[in-house]
């Protein structure tokens, strides 16, 4: 069955908008220990927030766009060939747009916080590096991390969606495998390895999170070349 | 093979149960740090008991009754008419008195500690908002998270068990969107988008649990209609 | 393909043993924090290690004996005719023999602490209830919870490995109900639900542990024959 | 379709990669608490790493290589004549490789750590056991948890990939062996069960974690040749 671009457009601006407002929401609203002190999420109870909707969105609209709900992904299903050019720019522009309501809506939520909401819980769905940000790690750790990560995201997505892989269980694994790139990062950048989830909370937040927005659209772009290119190194069949 | 109305009735009366039951049974029994000093569920385990109920009961009784085990979710069905309203009504009745019947036992069990519980262990398995509920956010951020969070439920629940979804994995999925809701939403309303878990505890709990119930009657209907109408947009076959 | 009995018996032996030494170990060795500050597993982790136990054996072991690991599922399994009586004595054997044996070795491994081990750390092993026993509730509230928790387990085992189950996804449903159980109930027994799990620790722990063992060999499997009927109120094809 | 040898020795070396990146450096990244204040990953969280990259990787190299991403596994393989022994050298070679490029790259972002990163979190990714080593258990012990649960780790393998297993949830069920076996030996000796995983650590570490490697080369080799014998008892269709 044809799907309409239309529908993959607000299948993917849905997904998008679904990813942030899960994990950047579970980071800002219920990461820290509750006033009634209950213990929050911590690192990883956002992780799983993350990993998790990716797994929800692959199952949901996997069958409509792929669920891409990434640019950096987009990006390498290009380069894989596994998407129109022409398509892989309505992603993109729904990517954006998606994870920007997202971050719209969170501002209003935590807008109704009776008590005021702190900086700290709204920098949280940011990312960034360096003094005072997170464990204060510099920023060739927040290229080297962001890039890698992305790459073995990449390759992981190409792998299981391949003639290879199972497609049951593919959307788990790559899911999981977000889950994975955050129990390692989220210390070093907040972990972004997605350029539209790091836009939609620094347009809001503004400051450093918009100064350092750069890395979070050029490595996670780069990384998803290099993985794209290492999975065609072991498996030349995709070409 | 055709299923009776009254298998299905036992079905969704169960689901519910257990849903109640393990969901608010975490929070009131285990949320909280052990007398012996073990780290308690805090918001990630509580969050996994829920979902993790409508994972387990999705493939008990999804063969039975579909496993809706929520008025919110019957109401979405019914808009996407993928059940009788006959049937709705069978299955909206099976799911209160299910909530109302693990609250009961809940009660029963709490009953049993030795040193008496305190307040805020059975008001932890209620829903609510404002001063004094958790971290304190106001009416509005009540309303908005609980419809906005039900219209995804049932986007996904909708999109993965359409002709485009895995069936084999639909309820895991449908599982873990519930636990990516609760990783967000606990410290704004402590989680319903479902009325009849907002109402087994809320009428053994009284007061403010009482009075507040309406809104966790209507924002999760209201927002399964929209998350309905949002899925046909995406998907016009399924009308 | 005929599946010899001896098999079966090595086959259920083996799964216990690891039940028991994942469950069982993960509370005793790695509950609470380490001596470095690391947080240990609390109520969460130690869920899960029960839990995911199940899951893993289900689909290990699961294709020689089905996997019941645990004689409360194994009366179920007898009242709803899945399984000759001849067998579910020879399964039960092996069950308390896997399980009595992880406990030995458990003892052992703690035996290696070289600060000694407090009794604590051995106690979190064994089931029970009462004053000094985790959050001290009564008899009564262990009775109920240890029935109705083996009744809706036995109840989802039979539900989710009937027709109307999926077949793929039975082993992880049914893991994940042991997951839920141990969610709400360890505050108030420790969570058995299963005799052999509650007898392996118990001889081993002497005392209060063994003194109340009875209550562990009487409420689950009562609780199996009630769950084990309750299925079969609403599917009757299953007789 | 036949696979290539250097296919497959860059699918065991990108998984060993991974999974030594993803489980040593959410110990060593995000093991503790953050600077923020924010709840590390504790024991529950690193073991999760550990296992979920073993899920992640059998789904997206299975159909490769395989997925052993060990040592151990190769050697458990190599018993039950599933693979070739020329085929099991290519694959230690990569899966050493792929473990000390992962903890090369790991020291490479520690050292971006702005303000030095401490003796504690590198040597949490190294494997040990003794005075000053987690809970300071002895050699004994620490021999016993080993080979044990390595035993336990290739029998799963073996059955769950057996013809009695489900070739679906095969990856999943071996990839949550792992967490079990993290949940419970971490206290004890950091929980190695593969030699390649404490090789790459140890190598840049150094001391203690160096001369105290023999033990995790031969432990798990042991074990692994227990649990494949265990298997072939219970299945002999499998020689």
């Amino acid at each position: 069955m044809e799907i309409k671009t239309s529908s993959k457009f607000i299948a993917e601006l849905i997904g998008t908008f679904g990813l942030v407002l899960f994990g950047c929401g579970a980071a800002a609203i219920a990461g820290g220990t509750t006033l009634a002190g209950t213990s929050g999420l911590g690192l990883l109870g956002i992780s799983l927030a993350f990993g998790l909707s990716v797994v929800v969105f692959a199952y949901a609209i996997g069958g409509v766009s792929g669920c891409h709900i990434n640019p950096a992904v987009t990006v390498g299903m290009l380069c894989a060939r596994r998407i129109a050019a022409k398509d892989a720019i309505v992603y993109i522009i729904a990517q954006f747009a998606g994870a920007t309501l997202a971050a719209f809506v969170l501002s209003q939520i935590l807008a109704g916080q009776m008590g005021g909401f702190t900086a700290a819980e709204w920098a949280y769905g940011s990312n960034g590096w360096g003094k005072g940000y997170q464990n204060e790690y510099d920023m060739a750790a927040a290229l080297i991390v962001e890039a890698l990560l992305t790459a073995i995201f990449l390759f992981v997505i190409l792998a299981t969606t391949s003639k290879l892989g199972n497609s049951t269980m593919a959307g788990l694994a790559i899911g999981l495998t977000l889950v994975l790139i955050h129990l390692v990062a989220i210390p070093v950048t907040g972990t972004s390895v997605n350029p539209a989830r790091s836009f939609g909370p620094a347009i809001f937040a503004g400051g450093k999170a918009l100064s350092q927005l750069w890395l979070f659209m050029v490595a996670p772009t780069i990384g998803a070349i290099i993985g794209s290119v290492l999975w065609l190194m072991v498996h030349t069949e995709d070409k």
